[in-house]
């Protein structure tokens, strides 16, 4: 049932001794994917024997699939002015993104020998920051003008085919490029000839400025759900396209991001990356939260002779602040999940806080109820303590547990608004602050309530 | 620098007195998106009247771009023969989703009314688990013989391209409908007439059997960043195609479980779910993490007379607790994105531990080193200690915290990586048995190691 993995084929096929004209041809039967997970286990030899014998274009097609610095490292295996051609081929935005891996003097050299169209193009794409949705952009799309006729479309079309991939939607300018609207590839295709190309135009399709920031706009993207969106300067006029398969990479990104924030990562990581660059991802919130950490314990400073007088009760410290944390952490994550999918209203957040603040009443209620029988069976039977001593301690642990549950959600929901408000990523906002603020809660309500019935109301000592 | 938000607009054209003639061409011009988006802002009577208004396909669109359960709200507001003609144009997946949110007996009379090839489409679709990804295809897709000319190939897609909008790719059958290749829209158009057909197939396009789970597949559908993949039956015969669309969805869709279940979340939540719905969601692990809790508890109760002789040591156990949880959850996060993106070696696993463990040894060591020279100065200089003791005590800390992060590195990532091979969801892992686990260990180290130095070796008590 799995798909069959190409990878060992293909490379029986390079490693064979048959000429190049058969060799070329068979491999031109895979998908360029394959052929790009095929370079990386292959010697430098090998390699550059394949470069020989594929064309150009399957070349720049399978370069568009692998990772950019593998990318990288292969042209520098090529001679600067194949790599050039080579470059010249693909996608812009990978061609970008691949020139970004290579060093000043290899990357000024290449840019040299590029066409002088598709210089100008990475040099557009180059010109916005990274967090710019134009950085994202291709330029390879099918541009009509906006007062031809259907049969000119078409013949346009299939002149502008052979150079650019993107064909199935063909946007339209009016004069000085301003962007006007957007045409189907299949209404055009299924128009009689003297049909009136007005009428196949949308002239609401969306569009994104290049300056965008993508967070702003990558939700837009994704509800749109085209095959590209074509991208505007701040005249209007059309500079490229952002595509599906970018699209993808943008969503994916973009929950990685807020998935590894959440986590207390301060970046996303991979397998590759160096030991000092990990630590420094994860150092800065741990620093934080060990600040604030210390913060906590001043806390619990005062209670300590609470402690010591029902040492007892510092047991249940760890139950009742991992239950807050948790609890927490969820209403965090719901949060965050709902500000990223939609933009709410005053009323909607109030509604937000709501909800969660009576599902912590709820669960607490529930859980809390569950550990004053459970805890104090416990204290009774293990620890040998009387009966109304141990269910006066579970009580206590009970009702802490309740109280630390509803604010915790309240505080889990409150911050990242409070933190969206602010403009300051909401999904930062996870770990230290929220944590701190849960144990402070946590350990003030669940001291607070031994001391005050335990000690001060029924003089209790354990 | 905002795109324009077309919503007023377009209700002030609906709310306005113009014919329906003006009106529909007005609106025409709008994206469905649009138009799907003012939909609920819209009365029971306005929307009647744009039923009427608007044609067919118009709608088709519009409910395509609408939630599933919207979708099948206004479905009922509309008389039966209208909304299975409007179902009918829809792609067959948004269609079958929107089918699900139906009761059963107003199911069963749409699709009775349904055109019989679509009945048949949503029959297949409805056939396969929700988790499977033949659930998630569309049959809207262009499909040739093998045998044919580029010429009959082109007035085939013209022919189909009138009911199918995924015409990018076009999908090619050999006898008994098995696939055996695909052709790129753009090879076709700028092919001459005479050229073989055969020449333009990619013979290894990638393709997925309808009985794939989703998650097993998506990476996949990721990587070879098709606008549509088709999907086979077991027999090898093309069923249908996932559109780029759907790909953005599922994994729009996936991460945000992972991230869910990261969070404690059974699955994920949204704004509008009933109290009950969000409160069975979070309960189990909330459980779960009370009666792993207790069992903390326990061990804590243990070195009750640790803590009777030196309760200054029990103000810093939530501080230990909570850094050995956050370097545990983000060996956790980083794993899991590793485990998400690729399928590991043995030799890579190790690679992977043996890495966490190194950050965790090395942001211990400073972080260890950090807290031992701060707390010993904060017990002198706040708590009225003498020197030694202070620094006794926080050389414990310093110590527990740097054993507490190793451990926790590890455990962080072994426990999903084991997960995943035992088959179970590694996000699932996440909370209560790694917050156990690092809770335990941190419990141990630091009360351990306070008796056997403070206590044991060198007699103290404060």
């Amino acid at each position: 049932m799995e798909t069959k993995d190409y990878t060992q084929e293909i490379i029986d096929i390079i490693r064979s001794n048959t000429s190049p004209a058969v060799m070329s041809s068979r491999l031109e039967d895979y998908h360029a994917n394959d052929l790009a997970e095929v370079l990386k286990k292959l010697t430098v030899q090998e390699r550059c024997k394949l470069y020989r014998i594929l064309d150009k274009d399957m070349l720049s097609d399978i370069l568009e699939y692998t990772e950019a610095d593998e990318a990288a490292e292969y042209l520098k295996e090529m001679e600067p002015r194949k790599a050039a051609a080579i470059l010249s081929g693909m996608e812009t935005d990978s061609l970008a993104e691949v020139l970004r891996m290579l060093d000043k003097g290899k990357k000024r050299l290449l840019i040299d020998l590029l066409d002088d169209d598709v210089r100008h193009d990475i040099e557009v794409i180059a010109s916005f920051d990274e967090d710019e949705i134009g950085s994202r952009m291709t330029t390879n799309c099918i541009i009509i003008q906006k007062n031809v006729t259907v049969k000119e479309a078409m013949s346009s079309l299939i002149r502008q085919a052979a150079k650019n991939d993107n064909i199935s939607t063909i946007f339209v300018v009016s004069s000085q490029q301003k962007f006007y609207g957007a045409i189907d590839l299949k209404d055009l295709i299924i128009a009689r000839q003297d049909h009136p190309l007005e009428e196949l135009v949308v002239t609401s399709y969306p569009y994104v400025y290049a300056e965008e920031e993508i967070d702003e706009c990558i939700e837009r993207l994704k509800d749109y759900s085209e095959d590209s969106v074509p991208v505007l300067d701040n005249d209007n006029r059309l500079l490229g396209v952002i595509t599906s398969s970018s699209i993808i990479e943008l969503v994916d990104d973009e929950m990685g991001e807020d998935y590894a924030k959440l986590a207390g990562l301060t970046a996303e990581e991979d397998l590759k990356e160096p030991l000092k660059e990990s630590m420094k991802k994860r150092m800065p919130w741990l620093l934080i939260l060990l600040a604030l950490g210390m913060v906590v314990s001043s806390v619990v400073g005062v209670f300590e002779t609470v402690v010591t007088q029902l040492p007892i009760i510092m047991c249940f410290q760890s139950l009742i602040l991992d239950m807050a944390g948790n609890v927490g952490t969820q209403s965090l994550a719901v949060t965050i999940r709902v500000l990223m999918d939609e933009s709410l209203t005053g009323k909607q957040k109030a509604e937000l806080v709501f909800k969660e603040m009576r599902i912590g009443l709820c669960n607490g209620g529930l859980l809390g109820l569950m550990s004053f029988v459970l805890i104090g069976l416990y204290i009774f039977a293990i620890k040998g303590k009387t009966l109304a001593f141990s269910y006066a301690v579970s009580a206590c642990i009970g009702v802490a547990l309740l109280l630390a549950m509803l604010i915790s959600s309240a505080v889990g929901t409150c911050i990242p608004l409070l933190f969206k408000k602010i403009k300051v990523d909401p999904a930062v906002a996870s770990g230290p602050l929220i944590t701190t603020i849960n144990d402070l809660v946590a350990v003030v309500s669940y001291y607070g309530l031994s001391w005050l019935f335990l000690i001060e109301l029924f003089h209790m000592a354990g």
